[in-house]
């Protein structure tokens, strides 16, 4: 299939301090050899992003946000494309990782954790947190159009796959990575997950594949349809923190062993860390999805002694885990599109961010931005 | 070899609050079928007797301490004697458990988490540290014969190794386990072991032979001999930490890169926990093999998730690691006998457990009685 | 439930040569400390009785055939009931092995490679292969009453389970074993399957369970209705090789990629060995699950190295994969109800037995006795 | 430090059919945005360069062998550098595998099977066996330089290193690889290598590193001073299998119980994997690390199945092995300087690959290549 002829200008929402966000026009820059240009065609949103929006705007600039990328390759450069793989006209998922390829991590498969596109330990850049002060500007997935630098990584997307589906790659591939690739879920083990939300539910899908007979999700009264969700897609329980005892009702429904894996995928403070920790049985496992932002007062590290617990601090995931996720995706065998509650314009992102933060539209779990619509 | 025959009276050092043990005969219990007795050689004193000693003669009532007992079987009862594979006059190291034989985790190999056997979450039995009111009281080393239970586990001990060098099975079985078989020590690595005690010592010696690069093992001024003889072990560094400032030397040594492999022994408090998350390098493994007694105060939980961190819990060993030890004992490659720095006899204990909790002899790292002398 | 009471003499089918088994009544042994008694409820056929069947006969004497016990604990001697953690009235599933218990294999969760209980490689005993000319001669299942030896291995086995697909506890824990513990059958991956018996079908349901997205099983014309069932099990694909072109039928699924992992449980001569080697992918692995008795004639071991295949000759189960399949048939979530399609009476062993070697009644999978029947 | 302007010409050892080689000179290539040119030092001669130096220039055309080459980066086009990572005037090691970069083995720290330089399942392309008639014909290390390709994969060296002794990073990655990434050679346990070239001496060096308590390494009378030097090396037996019975041999050394883990490095016929089939304990695993040229006659696949063995086919290295073997060359613990027994100049490159495929100069180990000299 021929691309589109490729505009001068493309629009894109930028985000700006203030919780705001305002469409700007851009000019298409140069393609270099080792670089293209990729038409977005959807672009989901993160929970990440809420934190970005908030914090991002003051501290790096203005940015176009969104790392959650499905596009047409529109343009790639002759050196680029044999680097990639692809050719203009694929329909590819993107991650947002930016690696070097070289260093020890690139070159043992956990290019995730390269210093050239790490954040959090470095200044390293990646798609949907880079400002538009670094040149060519358009490094976020709410815009028409993304800039391919060099090091970006592709996956393969099949036709039959729904948009807003296949943005579902990165999170359902951090399920992946989670729960199964790193957090070892087995047939017939007990996965108690913390959180509810789209990195929980994708824990969840990806406890239930690797063949969990006991996967319970908690969340609290506000997270009623989320968990009926988690539900649908093979939870076997689920429990509302704000109606039951935790530790009682896990201790009741495994005859007192207690879980197996517990997935910390919650937000909102250390205090669901000490729960996890008090959730795991003896030689369980526990990992922790997210940043707490507040220190854990009076940790009892005695426990994972007496309990010979392992805990693994998780972020991000791997080329095999986003292409697992791309597979079941494929498959259609999970009811996904129920995940995928709301579909914004370019012009709404905020109130995408915001919907994703809790403060915008009810009832939402996975959302995207289609910046044609 | 014939065994000496039983005597029908015999000596064993009973510990009492105050600190205090007292040499006591007890009368030499019949033999059942799935039992036996051990003509005890030397048993090693552990550093987790200290604590024993301070707390079970109060909380569990008088008993005989000792868990690193090497000594020679002196009758195994018919059934017994299929049962464990030995026969009487084999000289044998046991292990401190008694595991059940038959729970998930002891048809699985990891029968050091036997819930029989578990004094930590349980109230399980095992070798050294069961009261003297359970018949038929001989549970512990610091005696000169010791009770065979039908759970017991046995490792053989070649005839020429020195007794006090053969104690050290139990110890060098838990620098297998954590360093090697759990910690995953590999070939070119930095492993950072905090404290050098005995255990510390163990995991220096198992990350050597892991084929570890840069082995640091970390003190205070106190130590002075410990580092020292860690040195001879084999550690390519020391690091007193009330001279050098822990953190920046091995960022100095690794290039900033930091450990791969952080294993804390260190007793004394929580806070070695937070310098051994700080010490490990983003994708590491840090072990925490001790209690701490007290909380964490403040505990950045986040490091985890930025570093992408593995923190275990970690005590005892399994049956292989402590095969391993052996092993290594019997090859005679390191100088173990500079760590057996002190043997008493049955009327020492007292005096033993306080060298081993800092308060008697100075200068000691690896203790042991030998009740016959 | 209290146990009905022993009566003093038993009734059993001996296996004797020339294909015959015959009804013999035994003496019902004293039951020393250390052993025990089972009521027989149901016994399995195992495929390997069928070669047991042709052989033992001759080469160990007469033998009670019948390894994969279900039953009720009829005695248990006082040492042996603590040993075993099972009392009287408790209905269990047996392993066929007896481990000694404390060699290094026992002692490290791999007892099913215990030499005491190694009768491919050495003379050890078990329950379904040892002669009646071994007192007390009650050693396998196709009988009312088996004899308890002191090593044997316990499952507990819920009520509510039919006794039929209770049996099926060690050939499903075959199939955990070998496609999933061993095998590492892996979400998205491609397995292929040789041979729809017993031991073929249980390992569909494991790469199932195990998230495998593309299981083929392969057979001959004469296993259609086994090759139906398989696809009622979970298959995604099956194959006759007498019609379709093995090799080219998986290229053609697979996109050319080939198998991540193939599953030899075929019978009958070496050749499935060569066609597993050639359908491996590169980095594949291939399992050979049971003995061929021939050599392959000019194998190709380059293919091995030029395609970095990694080869495991299979055996037996861990305790893990039979709890495994306990939970899983206590689920209730396969018809494994389909695969139980026979059950002959005590007086039928041979008929059973010649049933399950392909010269009895057709179209049967998994038969059992009943010996009460 | 400065790199010497680079020459128009260069010259090159040309392999040619007749076993022959001789000095050409080529063109300088123009260097392409995302290419490079590497100054070589010293290329090591690999023991494959001898069937490539027979069959190639046949099969393929002339060509330059030569593919574990040092040198120093004389020209980095500006979008190489960034994606290597290196600038001109490095001193390096390079891999000879040109891997795609995208592919799900690149991707995964596997790029040593990406199909793109894969020469033996395909037709891809790799430094050492690439035609002249390929532009821009500087394929392999036997030259004053050598054309860098986008996808090359480099490992830095330390100035302090002797070049030979560098040219080992290859096959001493191999050992590392074989013996201690896939083989899990572990702590004190029994390795036999079979075969003391310099594949069969690095996986000596792994073994020991890894801690291995017995290292067995056989041969032929005609490798005596091969198997002396593997003494030297930290073998702890050697065996002229022309002299002693192998099996015997090793079944005495460990009382019977034979390899724990087997590495096949032997060339000369499919005889020597029968061998290492014999001597592999039950649960051993057995490397076969090169082509035999020829089927194994009456293989008897039974014995994975009785000793339930795991057989690997290997090839090549990960990039963490050959960093690990730089590393180990660069601590200077090994006598490696006894390795490299023979230096030739560009004029000898004929006799250098007839010396390692034993018709040139005696006792030959590891020859190299120096351009220069």
């Amino acid at each position: 299939m021929s691309e589109p002829a490729i505009p001068r200008r493309v629009e894109a929402a930028v985000a700006l301090e203030g919780r705001r966000a305002e469409l700007r026009a851009f000019d298409v820059p140069a393609i270099p050899a080792d670089g293209g240009l990729l038409r977005v065609e959807t672009t989901g949103v993160c929970g990440s992003d809420w934190p970005y929006f908030l914090n991002y705007p003051k501290t790096k600039g203005p940015l176009i946000l969104g790392h959650e990328m499905i596009g047409f390759v529109s343009a790639a450069g002759s050196v680029a494309s044999k680097r990639w793989g692809v050719k203009e006209g694929d329909r590819v998922a993107l991650e947002e990782y930016l690696p070097c390829g070289h260093c020890d991590y690139c070159r043992s498969g956990e290019f995730r954790l390269c210093d050239a596109t790490d954040t959090l330990l470095g200044d390293g850049i990646r798609y949907g947190s880079t400002p538009i002060s670094v040149a060519p500007s358009l490094w976020g997935g709410y815009s028409q159009y993304l800039y391919l630098h060099p090091s970006s990584v592709f996956h393969k997307v099949p036709a039959h796959v729904a948009a807003a589906q296949a943005t579902l790659a990165i999170p359902l591939g951090n399920g992946m990575e989670w729960a199964y690739l790193q957090g070892r879920a087995a047939i017939g083990e007990c996965v108690v997950i913390q959180g509810p939300g789209q990195q929980g539910l994708a824990c969840t899908i990806a406890a239930k594949e690797a063949g969990a007979s006991l996967v319970v999700v908690t969340g609290l009264g506000a997270d009623r349809h989320r968990l009926a969700l988690a539900r649908e897609l093979g939870a076997d329980r689920v429990i509302d923190v704000e109606k039951e005892d935790l530790l009682k009702s896990v201790a009741d429904m495994t005859g007192g062993a207690m879980a197996d894996l517990v997935i910390d995928c919650a937000s909102g403070g250390p205090y669901t860390v000490v729960s996890a920790i008090h959730l795991a049985r003896k030689r369980g496992r526990v990992l922790l999805c997210g940043r707490k932002g507040q220190p854990v007062p009076a940790f009892d590290s005695d426990l994972l002694f007496k309990k010979v617990l392992t805990v693994k601090g998780m972020r991000g995931h791997s080329y095999r885990a986003v292409e697992m996720a791309l597979h079941l995706i494929a498959s259609g065998r999970y009811p996904l599109e129920k995940l995928c509650t709301h579909v914004f314009g370019l012009n709404e992102v905020a109130e995408a961010l915001r919907t994703v933060g809790g403060e915008g539209r009810p009832d939402a779990i996975h959302c995207s931005v289609n910046p044609w619509q």
